[in-house]
């Protein structure tokens, strides 16, 4: 725990003379002044956090973190639990969204055993490190010990670490488990202020009356579990996930090394919540890859002050739309490294 | 004139099999039904355009059209004239943004002489068109004779038409020409109904009372010229351009030959009104790139009926939007074609 705070205390602020000198680069290329909108505010942030001019970004990889959820007895979910074990093994195999996305925009895929309730083969690539078989059901009381939430943070800083030490330099979150919408709402009611009824949605497509249940259940949690709002560690216990702590974790640990975190959609933002809550520093770590059609997702980026890069309509989860979020990204990147400036190309600038 | 005629009463909608046929088969993927939102929509289009389910992206173009524009002595733009010349000469050289867009993506840039005012050296990939040294200045008289707006149009058509027998599967427009935003602002003007206070914006970013000029200028043009809405070629002479006719053609022709063109922004936005206003079909046929942050450009893309891809807040044309988008295409097509299905995967579907 003490460690875990020196990390999380340790994340500065971005050096602000970075923004400055990144801007004044993209203001002297063959362009008008600011005509490449987000592609510009990217570069320019993507330069201060790495603390170069000139990143070069040639090791990309999305975590996709598994767990499953005691709460999917209460019937919150469109799949059955069974569905988490099969697309762990479907992305291992290559055959999920995920994949698809991840090699059309060259990152690889590692795939994070955080609690999923099975007991898998070990493969290459595929990362166990199991701290449950499930998160107990949190109506009837914590999803998880404060030691295991604990546990689930550090488990993700460390594999920012270590991915780090092995020369990535872009990181993008994901996620596989069935129910694991209803824990991120609950993060977002209790970290927001809003009700569950404002930040519920219909996650993999539930009904209407399944969303009522839905509801219910994150109402019943609150009430049964009093998560404490000023202790993120605490709700992560309350009413989190075993992946959700690991992307929180993750998040924390690409910022502290200064790597850029690509964030995926409504769960992935509800790491990032808990994160941003223990240190409002991390949000400047962030990239926000899209926009969830999941109906909270809006609010918490409300929360957060940041823009989605993509307005896809995408409710898949995974990491789908920070594979592609990465891809543009790197276009803002090879922007700002590979145009003409005005004297270069002999450009005359704007007269007026 | 004729022949003209034949190629876009050619123009047949989509196949709606097809459309048919392609959802259910993103329907049997390992993913929530529609959970990939506007990919879904994308690939579906695709595979209809294609006549193809599993159509392959190989061979990407963006054709840059560029030309001048008499009106620009009506001090409109922020640029001064000499800076078309010096920007086809940047993409020719590959440093302006829509070199580093197109490399990033896996296109290639091709740049046309539509009618800049210069007479420059042939050089590999760069194809010399001229209709004339620039357009004429509109608010004394048409820009270009009905005869040249007419060969404009067909000189975009050809180059498909030659792209498509080369085997291109993917096209996108692109242009440059200083004062450009001004004769498309004029032709939405035209075929929207909207006053041109209510579509003209900054450009490449002119001050107030540039602006107020600029519209001054728009609304005497439409008072000397008095374009016919219902003949968008009288309207692409009055007041428009040689290089939004070459975008015209090249869009038309992308759909005679049954290859999705990727539509940039606002200049390229204009180019699309006058195509669909030819034959409504090849709407169909045509993907809106970005949201661009040009004023009117919302305005254009309601009247078509069309959700654009992005949203970047850009506002560089060249082909830097639609560059982006095309990556985004590339991986909806790739969803469709290389995920596993909940069958072959051994994946549960949803039980609700």
């Amino acid at each position: 725990m003490e460690d875990l705070q020196k990390v999380v205390q340790g994340i500065r602020p971005l050096n602000k003379d970075y923004l400055t000198q990144a801007q004044i680069r993209l203001d002297n290329l063959t362009k008008p002044v600011g005509s490449l909108g987000k592609l510009e505010d990217i570069a320019r942030r993507y330069a201060s956090i790495k603390e170069d001019l000139n990143p070069s970004i040639n090791n990309k990889v999305i975590f996709t973190f598994a767990g499953d959820h005691g709460v999917v007895d209460k019937h919150v979910s469109a799949y059955p639990r069974s569905v988490t074990v099969q697309m762990v093994l479907n992305i291992l195999a290559g055959g999920a969204a995920v994949n698809v996305l991840a090699r059309h925009v060259g990152a690889r895929v590692v795939v994070v055993d955080m609690g999923v309730d099975y007991d898998f083969e070990p493969v290459e690539g595929f990362v166990i490190r199991k701290i449950g078989y499930g998160t107990r059901d949190f109506t009837e009381g914590p999803a998880m010990s404060y030691d295991n939430a604990v546990r689930s943070i550090k488990t993700g800083i460390d594999l920012a670490d270590e991915y780090a030490d092995k020369g990535v330099d872009m990181i993008g979150t994901g996620e596989m488990g069935i129910g694991n919408t209803t824990p991120s709402s609950a993060i977002q009611s209790v970290l927001t202020g809003l009700a569950p009824a404002e930040v519920a949605g219909r996650g993999t497509g539930i009904n209407d009356e399944t969303l009522r249940n839905k509801i219910d259940v994150i109402e019943t949690a609150l009430a049964v579990n009093r998560p404490n709002p000023d202790d993120p560690i605490d709700v992560l216990a309350k009413v989190g996930g075993f992946e959700i702590g690991g992307i929180a974790g993750l998040i924390i640990g690409g910022a502290y090394r200064r790597i850029p975190v690509i964030v995926d959609g409504f769960i992935s933002t509800a790491g990032a919540l808990i994160a941003v809550a223990m240190n409002p520093a991390i949000n400047e770590y962030i990239f926000y890859s899209h926009l969830s059609s999941e109906a909270g997702h809006r609010k918490m980026l409300e929360k957060l002050k940041q823009e989605p890069i993509l307005q896809l309509d995408m409710r898949l989860g995974e990491g789908t739309g920070g594979a592609i979020a990465m891809t543009v990204i790197e276009a803002a990147i090879k922007i700002m490294a590979q145009m003409a400036t005005f004297e270069s190309a002999g450009v005359d600038k704007a007269s007026i």
